[in-house]
């Protein structure tokens, strides 16, 4: 995969349903939002803040996560599908 | 429970109604929004302020809160129900 | 009442209408957004600036207070019922 | 009037019609948004800066003051009327 | 005329028709928005900065300016109509 | 040409269309926005700052810039028609 | 080509879908919103920071990228179509 995301981005492959259950995380039906659940591939190079300095991100590459069902991008790269997002989107990583 | 939330968010496990009533909170049911409640399971790393610190969250493991009732993401884990929010959706933590 | 509120929130406990006459303040029916009276019985740790420092609310516990009328989340305690809500939303304080 | 108002509000005593005229301020019918006239009866503490610190409001108690037609929430005390408003909403002073 | 303007404010005497032809200024009638012409009569103290500090307005008593057409409120003294608007719905100084 | 537009705005000569395919740019009309061309007639005095400092504006007098379709307001002056707009409003400059 | 963004824009010249499929990125079809990918022609000179200080932009000149869908404006130049758009409007760049 040779996407690199800009600043404050990273890129997520999206985890199949059967994939998820075996992280034991399910995303509940009726939920109005229903967070989903991927693989950081790619992070940016951090940040920017206000004075121009960067801060790199909280999440590395190989951390699964859940995110906001409607977060990101989506870019299909050799077959593979992938999300776009900030990293603000993210809502937790899986340890 | 493995999720580690971000930043300044927190994992909640919400608390059903009959769990409530023993804590004295009831949420009327005419209030237009009606607060929920619920206990914190795990917190985030901080909120990263301007400048790139980052503070710790007022609220800790274990505190029973109280939330605004549209507030946070559903994620169901291992079969238990959770809510991922940021720390301002919570209103105030029972003592 | 043991309920600590978060950061610059309030928890007011609301004064019924016979209870605000005696105060000597009553809310205009015609007026479009009718500010409500009560009593602060509980204040936050303080309101957070930029830098993470943070200052003192200006209402204090036992402040009689007039706030907007869509101000808060209601909560109801061992029968009682309470409004959670943030110092900004008061508009006065009764002397 | 016992009503201290917050921060950077203040309270208006509204001027009626004929107390206008004297003043010389009249406001146009068919403007869309008619500012309104009122005395300063009470100021704030002040505006909360960014590092908490805080400045004076301009306007002061007796100032007779042109503020926008929508600014304000209405409260009776003892039978008179009041508008408890941000000075930002207060257009010009009446020398 | 009587007004000082607070803050950012300025007071404009709003230039009829004719007056407007004299300066070289036609507004296109098919404009959306036909900016205004007006002579500042009053200029407020100044911008208030985040530090709290002012900074004076750059426009100044006599200047003829063109504005935004729906910028400012309305207000009529001695039988004068005048606009009470912000200095930054002023788009340019007619030199 | 009288206009000396405020802070960081511009003034903007249209240019009509066979002037603009002089210059090899079109605007393409499927485009479900515009950028339409111009030459700088006037520049502000430059962009005020958080600290009340300035700092002077990228483009300067007589430069021919692309900006978005509804961008700024329509001044007519001597039967000329002229845009007055913000910088940010401008795409890039022809070299 | 001779467009000179500013600030932080940047001026891509947008890739034809076959062109794409070489670098081994396709758009789904069925996402709501599909990012385009182009190369970047020109780069503005830089992002403007508070203080009035300017930082480089991450991309350069020759990078292929990523964007939203809806970035940005559309401008014909000899007959090539370029899109003129903020950094911040750039997902990744493709390696």
């Amino acid at each position: 995969m040779n996407l690199k995301p800009l600043g404050d981005r990273v890129v997520i492959k999206v985890l199949e349903q059967e994939e998820k259950t075996q992280s034991g995380i399910v995303l509940p039906e009726k939920a109005k939002e229903k967070p989903q659940e991927g693989e950081v591939v790619a992070v940016g190079s951090g940040k920017v803040l206000d004075d121009g300095s960067k801060i790199d991100l909280e999440v590395k590459k190989g951390d699964k996560v859940v995110y906001s069902k409607f977060a990101g991008n989506e870019v299909e790269v050799n077959g593979e599908e992938y999300l776009i997002m900030r990293q603000d989107d993210i809502l937790a990583v899986f340890e």
